[in-house]
């Protein structure tokens, strides 16, 4: 752990510079828009150690496959998130020295994230080795207004002499990945020009031919009056830069104003894309840099209007939520169906791929709260869109009959990932899809959702698990034999009690869903089944027999459900009695070591539980909970916010918290010595999920709301705000009493403490807190 | 499978050429020496499709591992078997056009491997495109007699008129491996020279600098006739080149004798190493091409005499054994302890290494029974000296206190293979290694290397066993969790038979061990004891705890050995009732197909019976046997011989000749169409243990050899030699009776259908055939 930013309720600030750590801020400081991202790379030369990054949504490189030893059914290529043209550089040299933070004596350093108004600033007095002092003062955002624009204002002030100034914006398309198998290019590059004040250059992906074209345009002010420096344009193969050169008084302030266009043929048509992007940097600068600023900060306001969750009396707390919360809204904007929610967002290279089960399990849980239901809505479609290829993925590995196995990741649907152990046994994978409908539907409504699209995905999802179990003349009864369940420190196990209980839930919940399709939309589903040749008879049955025959592992002694089978041969130990020294277990043990112990990554059994809370009684939950509970190292980002939830369940809220305020600065305190790889995006969803589910206890219950506050005895208040099938609530949690508030223009039923209340529109109700 | 070489009992012979097997002749061509070896390559150029192959023992390339994903104890390295210096070419041109099979046309090609006196032959009548028509014969060796040196008698004869030919041989040290997993060379040139009739280079590998000196003469002779051409020489990095000119009457022949050695700084100082060639070289040309030849022939004489299996009746067997004896004794001669027995021997890059557990498991029984104790005892005392490393490689791993765990697969005792589940799970190795040790002291009455070497290793090896079970409270008893058996189609699994069972075989024949070298050698065990800091109270006492409380799974309807736990949850379904498009396995279903499967690579339980086949009756055998060839597919060309053994011990011998057949002729007829990487040398000893334990049902017990012989219907009789505890004996059985010969100057006693006879010196018993 790491306690080097300060803690502030809604900016991330680094006060001093440590080279050692760049890489890491270049990832917590990274700004985007749901469009691109990227790191928070300086604009000016840098010649310490940096990662760079831009990234560009939907837009990747299928690098061939690494294996070690091929095995049938591994996927050609895995797709990588691609380092995309560098639109934030300018280089600047002062007296023909180039300023260079590796370079100069730094006097002073600030780095600013503003969450609250999505920039990202810099300020520093730098000493060159020449002696020259000079005070830099930067700012930059990538639009939320336009999601194709970004602009940056670099302002350079010489603080003991006058000076020769010589300011370089750039567009770069020569861009590497440092994650590449091969060590390829991905990138060719097609035009580049320079003219005036602008600068274009288009590059095109390798193999996948995405287009993405950049344009700049400089301006430069002299102590906030417009100057007309002479351009010099230089030109060159995926490169396109200008020179200013101006004589700068000591004292005197020299701003470039570089506002830049990214757009990409995801959008636009090849042949018209320089035209277009011409255009929308032309409106851009028509705008200009303040117009630009405010109309991206109006958006942020509206995000934290819906989704802002305020703590009073604990601001490492405040700040770990509204750094997650943030992130998110940057990576993720939910308005188009072709894009997912990668594990590292536009922080960093890693994992490549843009989709895992994360979006599902904890992802989508807090779109439902925070957004219109458009948003989650996109979120399946693009599983929807992605059915074909699903079925062909399942396909290859030996089903039949349009049963679907969605990849473990994906960019564009096919399977990226190659370890047998996941990308074939991981198959949990397919009930969180199927969750994730119902998830969804329970929350909105959207019954016509279900109907039209989710279904089809059910039948396909369904007819997997029905070909995947098979019968045990044995135990007479259906098994799944060779899973690798979320707990992935054991691989190719049989029955693992969580993908038993999935596979059995969404052929259940499958069911349901075509009796309600034929009451609803009898043609509708009459046309679904034609399509998907579906067997009303012989399948349903089938569906029902494993339903009913379906074998569970449960321990008789202690009453708990069994991760799987033979988990009880392994020696028992529990968490508290490993040494310290071993911890943590996937850098200090040997994989097999990992394997044959009792120790979890993260607890299916508890996953299932939280899933299907309702089926389970306290005395169930518990018992299940403290055998797990201790036998978990949590050394998935993903692990600790369900035991949060449950925890809070139980009641045990020192350990709710603990695990909370662990989870929710994973980053910012950079727990795990990684974070210069790029943030865990997908698990900062896990900590939302902890505050709504966790401590205040958000149910839905039959179309209901429902609300069971507690509060980390830290904190002297929590408040949040939640959309749920069309309403607005706000939810006031405080030391004594609980204030639900009604901002809809219709009344809403909820249930607090096993109460129910019906709040008339823009109005509140005030319950006394159950503190029991 | 492929009926392609002509059936013949001493030579394979392929009539006519077809490119697109060129690989695959090759590689069954192949001929060594034991120190190095080479695929039958063209001497002249050839620019069809070939794998250039040159390899000489113990030199190899740690290629950096290539992995998908990283997991905690992988090794850095594989030891890549490594394409050395071609020292064979030699180029020809007629007429200045090139002679090059690929070009021309063929109006006749013979290759002979004369598989009696170990020499390859190729006589062929080519046409060049320009029309002239030549006649070619090569014949060549690799010394067995002085294994640095080799030669090649190359004769050209134009048909049709007079030509102009040029001659180039030539050594090339600028030679590739195509199995490289960064496509990096892997060797640097030190030297070349060329002067006189003589070239020179010297290579020395990248990383393991072993330094690899070839030498060459040339001598050419005219219709008999020494000629003396002028040699032009050319050397360049690597490459040494001489050139003859001669013009050449229609109908007279031109034979060039190229004479080479091939040293290494294995064997020799590397300040030496060139003059060393020069000398070795200089004795051999002298000795001249036929005495060189005579003194070859006399070594593979002397190898025949003691290993030769002869059938009479059956070509194809006798073909198919001869061809897999001759293949091991050229691939290893046992006379260098830091020398093993690789995959594909010298015949082929695959699988880089030189040594797996085929070593101990299957070419041992052959090397006991045809070669001098010597030759086993160098391949365990290999072992023992890599003990250091195997301990060291438990400690990765996790283990402590002297345990050690051989690797999968090793040059110098450090593991090189990466999947996990194989890596770190496949322990049985171990177990193989230990039973090795007790094969060899049974048949050679050595307990001398037992209490001086083998004791050490078995400590070893039983601390890890020791180790690596765990108690299960859930069953208590101890278990061995997460492994993989020989079944490679199984991985990760709990409680594997085979595994259990040769575990506690191990602690008990160390315990044994133990105890007898207390007796015999008290002084020697003290030393021992505290080397090893053995703690001869606690770690026997623990050992006995566990053989007293080992769990073996057992499956009680069927009243046989269960492979594993969970085994009987899978869909039981036997091999007769697969389609035959789906076989074979690994090529048409997915990986996590064939792990669900209850399909059997090769039968764990019945390696196991086949060991230990003294404990149990013949009906338990027979049940386990029924249950499990039932369901093995034989997709190891490890399985079958097995099966022969143990089919013949039940007197199933139809079974036992089919699958005799297969595995005998597996490379010749190319059953799993991947000859072309090279030959199963491993594989090829277990053909032996099928005739010699499988039909002539060779056992020891007591300190005597036993046999039950048994003949497929179709041949008339079998017989070979074996060598038991100094003495020789010829066996041959024909239908109606038994003949042992005694060829020692002593008596031996042998048990033949369960009568004992005592056989007087340099006579005969002869036994009436048991046909029950």
């Amino acid at each position: 752990m790491n306690k080097y930013l300060k803690v502030d309720p809604w900016c991330i600030i680094e006060e001093g510079f440590d080279g050692k750590r760049q890489r890491s801020s270049e990832s917590i400081f990274s700004i985007g828009n749901g469009k691109m991202g990227q790191r928070a790379n300086f604009e000016e030369q840098y010649t310490g150690s940096t990662l760079q990054g831009t990234y560009v949504a939907g837009i990747y490189y299928p690098d061939k496959t690494k294996v070690g030893w091929w095995k049938n059914g591994y996927p050609e290529y895995f797709a990588k998130v691609l380092n995309a043209p560098n639109i934030t550089g300018i280089n600047v040299s002062v007296n023909g020295e180039s300023l260079d933070l590796a370079t100069c004596r730094i006097e002073s350093f600030r780095r600013v994230l503003d969450m609250k108004e999505g920039t990202l600033s810099r300020d520093f007095i730098a000493v060159l080795p020449s002696g020259i002092r000079v005070s830099v003062s930067v700012m930059r955002f990538l639009s939320l207004d336009n999601p194709e624009t970004g602009a940056i204002r670099y302002g350079i002030t010489p603080l003991d002499r006058d000076c020769e100034i010589i300011v370089n914006p750039y567009l770069d398309g020569n861009v590497v990945n440092e994650d590449t198998n091969w060590n390829e290019i991905f990138w060719k590059q097609l035009h580049h020009e320079a003219a005036g004040n602008e600068g274009y250059i288009i590059a095109q992906t390798l193999k996948t031919e995405f287009d993405v074209a950049c344009g700049m345009h400089n301006e430069l002010l002299l102590n906030g009056e417009t100057v007309n420096a002479k351009p010099v344009h230089q030109s060159r193969t995926g490169y396109a830069e200008i020179t200013y050169s101006i004589r700068l008084k000591k004292n005197s302030r020299l701003e470039i104003i570089k506002t830049f266009a990214l757009l990409s043929s995801m959008n636009h048509e090849k042949k018209r894309l320089l035209h277009d992007t011409k255009q929308v940097l032309k409106s851009a600068v028509k705008k200009g840099f303040t117009a630009m600023l405010n109309a991206h900060r109006e958006v942020w306001s509206d995000i934290w209007q819906h989704s802002d969750i305020v703590i009073e009396g604990d601001d490492e707390a405040q700040q770990g939520i509204r750094f997650n919360i943030f992130h998110l809204n940057q990576t993720y904007r939910g308005d188009d169906p072709r894009l997912n929610i990668g594990p590292k967002g536009f922080t960093g290279e890693k994992y490549g791929g843009s989709t895992y089960w994360d979006t599902e399990a904890f992802c989508i849980p807090l779109f439902l709260c925070t957004a219109s239901a458009s948003v989650t809505r996109n979120l399946l479609l693009y599983r929807y869109k992605h059915l074909d290829k699903a079925i062909e993925n399942a396909q290859k590995l030996g089903f039949k009959n349009g049963a679907a196995l969605y990849p473990m990741v994906t960019m564009n649907g096919e399977e990226c990932h190659n370890e047998w152990e996941i990308t074939f046994e991981e198959i949990h994978r397919n009930g969180a899809i199927a969750f994730a409908i119902y998830n969804y539907v329970r929350h909105t409504g959207d019954d016509k959702y279900l109907i039209e699209y989710g279904l089809e995905v059910l039948i396909a999802i369904s007819r997997f698990w029905s070909q995947r179990v098979n019968w045990s003349g044995d135990k007479m009864k259906y098994v799944i034999l060779g899973v690798t369940g979320p707990n992935e420190y054991e691989n190719n196990v049989n029955n693992n009690w969580y993908t038993n209980t999935l596979a059995t839930w969404t052929l259940q919940y499958t069911l349901e869903t075509i009796e309600m399709a034929k009451q609803i939309d009898p043609s509708g589903y009459k046309r679904l089944a034609e399509k998907t040749k579906f067997n009303d008879v012989e399948e349903t049955a089938r569906w029902k027999d494993i339903i009913a025959k379906m074998y569970y592992p449960y321990l008789e002694t202690e009453e708990i459900f069994l991760q799987q089978d033979g988990y009880m041969d392994k020696e028992q130990i529990t968490v508290n009695q490993l040494d310290s020294g071993q911890k943590p277990l996937n850098q200090k043990w040997s994989w097999d070591r990992i394997l044959r112990s009792c120790f979890i990554k993260q607890a299916d059994v508890l996953q299932g539980i939280y899933l299907f809370e309702d089926r389970y009684d306290t005395e169930t939950i518990s018992r299940n909970y403290d055998f797990y509970e201790s036998r978990t190292v949590h050394e998935s980002s993903l692990s600790p916010c369900v035991h949060v939830v449950l925890a809070a369940r139980l009641k045990k809220m020192e350990l709710a918290y603990r695990l909370y305020l662990r989870t929710s600065r994973l980053d910012i305190d950079d727990y795990n010595h990684e974070v210069h790889e790029g943030l865990h995006i997908t698990s900062m969803a896990g900590t939302y999920m902890a505050i709504i589910e966790g401590f205040a206890g958000k149910r839905v219950k039959e179309g209901r709301l429902v609300f069971n506050p507690q509060m980390p005895p830290k904190w002297k208040s929590f408040s949040f705000k939640i959309i749920f099938r069309g309403s607005h609530l706000k939810v006031e949690v405080s030391n004594n009493r609980v204030v639900i508030t009604n901002e809809s223009d219709h009344s809403v039923e909820v249930i607090v403490y096993d109460h129910d209340y019906d709040i008339a529109e823009n109005s509140s109700v005030e319950i006394l807190r159950n503190k029991s």
